[in-house]
């Protein structure tokens, strides 16, 4: 009556460990990047030169992206804590929902379902009509605009050039431009797509299920955050942070 | 009065994106890939090419591990609050404690401060010595040992073969080896190096401080959470285990 | 330029710890239980006697249920990560999302949206018809329905006799009722509403907006899971759950 | 040769929910206050009014501390993640550890291995020197001490009183009084008391053990943190943060 426990990814005897079918010792350590394990233990096998790039550049995109709240709460979170590392990280992971990581999910998943499986027929410029049309009212569109990067995300340039040299400007990156072009026009202003656009676009041309695209900036943000807590240890900034915020929220000043 | 924050990790303009200096766009996206990344993050500079293969085979080697209680833990959070991925993963590297991920800081801890700064003059033999007659008692050494894999862990054969290659195996890696056997002489039985051990000291040939080793195993295994809640998306048993568990806890068998 | 940061929650000076305005050591400490310190917190105000009887009736409720995939997975992050209890109670809690804890705030949100602000002329049979027929097509009803409870669940009948007995079985709970004749008419079955359905209803009739019901699951479950981890320590089950799951999922039964 | 898996917190049937042997429903809610729960939920019984009155002053010391770090990790955490408030609580949770609330814990482990069993006869004024001067060298001793409140800590005095009067001012409480007076005299300054070390050695009076002190914290602060989100939510500071600290430490100032 119970159903089976099976899982593909990893297992151990006595003299070999193998993740994903492929002996790990033998194949693997010394001879494959972390980018492109990263790739095998999404996608079950190893990538094509032009996917590695492509990959290891969408995930290096994500890794750092300076003083961020995730950052901030990972830092603080390792002043009270400093026994355990990966709490600090953890804390700062929890961050990346759906107003961060989570925007990448939205937009895969926008484009996704708009294109529907590979092969399908539907026309961009009307796909992206629709989209912008759904999302009348001054809701956002995800994978556009920006605060700070106007009028031109320099990220995004630099995705999009590499997904052409590598043969991953597809239609789910023309689609998101139809999108970008589609929003000008009826907001009457450019709406650059952004970072998280571009990557969004690039993955689901790669073949990547909106369902892990957050999991690809969880993953990235990870490395950044390791990065943001070894800073901390020998340049703190937490405890300056605290004092100065409990000093005016609560009325000192 | 005020303490002056600063990062030099990362920076924004509107036309540019800054991680440690180099200009994100035009000199790393495309160029770079992920596990050198993370090196540049924690290093300040790009790996050479030994430093890279050495730097993404210790990464690689803790990525996955098969169904861990960090891959259990993630399933089942994942299954309570599937809007967000992030939690999942966050909640498994919560587990990467003392018992996990620490081993590795502890390991290296031990072995770097035996040692004491690079150049240093300390006889290995007795360096080695003092680590075991300091865990007498009983008392487990951080590097020593695997319940499963005797009488050699696949992965340190290979790691200490990687490193040799690549001109990492230092004067930590001996004092590892050291360790090991002046263990068994002591305890009259053999006490293979794990990955544990192996990733601890050629980290430390490279010039890893022990304070961040644990983030090395914390960023790798980000990656191996994502993959297993992509396997859970499609082929779940976090509510399988869930019934199992309560069925049998609470008395119902 | 700046916004000013407040906080009207705590502010401490030399001689005194004021938490929302009143004098934590002389008004509150040996004289406010945890639960009316909790209503304090969140209200503003200390509760009536019948408002203290209802407000730890809901969170009496929710602390424990005993071997839930939260408590799994709390104990298996205190079995790798024993440093460091409050990450596993942590660990245990990022699963009360959208599944469990998550469920009463989409109810108590269902009947506060149906129902506008207090002092409304809302027909209460019309709503709940309304919201039934909103989630034709077999999509759930928050607070109805429940896998082991049946016909009853035990906890509702006795959280709308404490409801009724202290004057909180108002609008919200009329209406949560309705929504349950009405999805029984509707489905053809008895769909008895479920200890979240009755909380959420209770709770929106205490004038609890629905963004923090979550938060009473929340609180209440980490005084739950920080039992479990007394009892992990003393009587563990982390190492034998992972014992079986790894040893099945791999395949090697 | 497996372990039997089994819990006694809590078990359900289609008709009844028990929690440790107790029928919830029947003979709990609606009876019982959330902190005589949580007593009952560690302890295995009810408290008497004393254990009551005592345990809940010790818990709603802990709820609220204002704009503590942990308070500013959970609201930058919500503002990136608005979808999962329970992943908020956690990050500020993750933030109690060796640093605050792990003081706790160190307090009432250094309080209770001085002791012993009860019943024993150790001679405090010796345990509170050797206590002492097994710190030397500039140690922090757990439970003294504090930037704030001097020259006392106002929650000590109350927590001191209210133990008085409650029968719970035992040998643990004698101890920290005397390791006080013996730091005083050996560092020719005032250490006060602070609330930590209050609270420690009166839940060490109380028989909870050294093991489960953090959880206490851990509980009562989860309650804290949910108000710090929902004050959140009406009066947001998370953005404003994060802009300054950006801004700063990229060194745009």
């Amino acid at each position: 009556m119970k159903k089976r426990l099976k899982s593909g990814l990893g297992r151990s005897t006595p003299d070999s460990v193998e993740v994903r079918g492929r002996n790990l010792a033998d194949e693997l350590i010394g001879k494959v990047s972390l980018g492109d394990f990263a790739y095998f233990e999404l996608m079950g096998r190893l990538p094509s030169p032009q996917e590695s790039i492509m990959f290891n550049a969408l995930a290096v995109t994500l890794v750092e992206h300076g003083m961020t709240p995730s950052a901030i709460a990972a830092r603080l979170t390792y002043f009270g804590a400093p026994e355990s590392l990966q709490a600090a990280v953890a804390a700062g992971l929890l961050g990346l929902g759906d107003r961060f990581g989570g925007s990448i999910e939205q937009a895969a998943r926008m484009l996704q379902e708009a294109l529907g499986e590979p092969g399908g027929s539907v026309d961009i410029e009307d796909a992206a009509k629709k989209i912008v049309a759904a999302h009348r009212g001054g809701q956002i569109i995800a994978g556009l605009g920006h605060p700070t990067h106007k009028p031109v995300d320099p990220r995004t340039s630099r995705l999009f050039e590499v997904a052409a040299e590598n043969g991953f400007a597809g239609r789910h990156v023309e689609l998101m431009k139809g999108v970008g072009k589609a929003a000008a026009t009826a907001y009457g202003r450019d709406l650059p797509i952004n970072a998280t656009g571009a990557i969004a676009a690039i993955a689901s041309d790669m073949g990547i299920s909106w369902r892990v695209c957050r999991g690809i900036a969880v993953m990235a943000r990870a490395i950044g955050l390791v990065a943001h807590l070894q800073e901390e240890m020998s340049d703190p900034m937490a405890a300056e942070i605290w004092a100065r915020v409990e000093h005016e929220a609560s009325g000192e000043l």
